[in-house]
């Protein structure tokens, strides 16, 4: 059985090192449909070698989360291919081979609008809506359990603008998924719809 | 071009009214995954006669928001069928026919367990995760332009346990959204991927 309530830190923990440091620089490029659209090609990430997979932004979603903390609050969102759907779903522990994971980070941002309607319209007073504004990141979870023997089946990989973080980022996503390990070293838990 | 800041209030305003006096009402079933997986039936709302979409819970996403205020804090998902997407995607608006765009509301929890991790792994002081908690309610925005030609071509539902929201609650919905007119009274934005 899986549970909605528990950890969902994305699906990442560490991994969005360089993610904290660069809140503030926003993708200008974010604002066209176009950047929503499947991506086909990128560059591997170091050590794991994973590209963004096709078509990523077009899978469902597992749950969602915020991360708040200094100067950083980013609403994050997890999707998954259709082995980890199903795997989610039935319960299956671990991950099969060929479950992919995506956690997609955006940095909140204030709605003057929403504030606007819900000002005039919204029961009680004080209520505030806060969007995905700029997109920050993208981090994949790609289970091969031979090829990833090493760091407990998986891979990762953390795409920013397109273009994969650095080795020594990628060396701190398996340690900080390890408190995870009775959960196959995956933090986010399916939400059930409403 | 759909911009990915800007306001993305759920799919949803006053619709909620309901939701705000009953955030502590947890799920007790919100835990199974089965509740995750299609439904087929439910009862109609009342004026808009719109049941639950089957498999609604398998669209894709096109936005996510946080809703704060008094003693509410809830993380809310929007999902389009085909249609929503497609035209979310093209900027097309009005929005067609058919288009059918879901607004998921769960309750924002805490999640020590990801806290814990944050706290041994997580570069920088007090960072705090919050997750997808007991799910809340969810609401469908349905387009037929003859149908709800009345309300801007919208029908509107709001369901909380699979069960319809009352007459009074889903009056308020076109009014709250007819500040959205420029953009079909549609308050979400498509959040490109990362």
């Amino acid at each position: 059985m899986l549970r909605a309530i528990g950890p969902a830190l994305g699906a990442f923990g560490v991994c969005a090192t360089i993610t904290v440091c660069a809140l503030y620089v926003t993708k200008s490029t974010a604002q066209s449909a176009k950047e929503g659209e499947p991506q086909a090609e990128s560059p591997a990430s170091p050590i794991y070698g994973i590209t963004i997979p096709a078509g990523y932004r077009d899978w469902r979603l597992i749950s969602l989360n915020q991360l708040a903390g200094g100067n950083l609050k980013q609403l994050r969102a997890q999707l998954g291919n259709d082995v980890a759907i199903k795997a989610f779903r039935d319960g299956k522990l671990p991950f099969p081979d060929g479950t992919i994971i995506a956690a997609l980070h955006w940095n909140q941002a204030s709605s003057s609008d929403n504030d606007k309607v819900l000002a005039i319209g919204f029961p009680g007073a004080g209520f505030q809506s806060s969007i995905a504004g700029s997109a920050q990141n993208v981090q994949f979870m790609v289970k091969d359990s031979k090829k990833y023997a090493a760091t407990g089946g998986w891979g990762f990989a953390d795409f920013k603008d397109g273009k994969p973080g650095d080795e020594a980022l990628h060396k701190t996503c398996f340690p900080c998924h390890e408190p995870a390990k009775d959960r196959d070293f995956v933090f986010t838990h399916y939400a059930p719809g409403p």
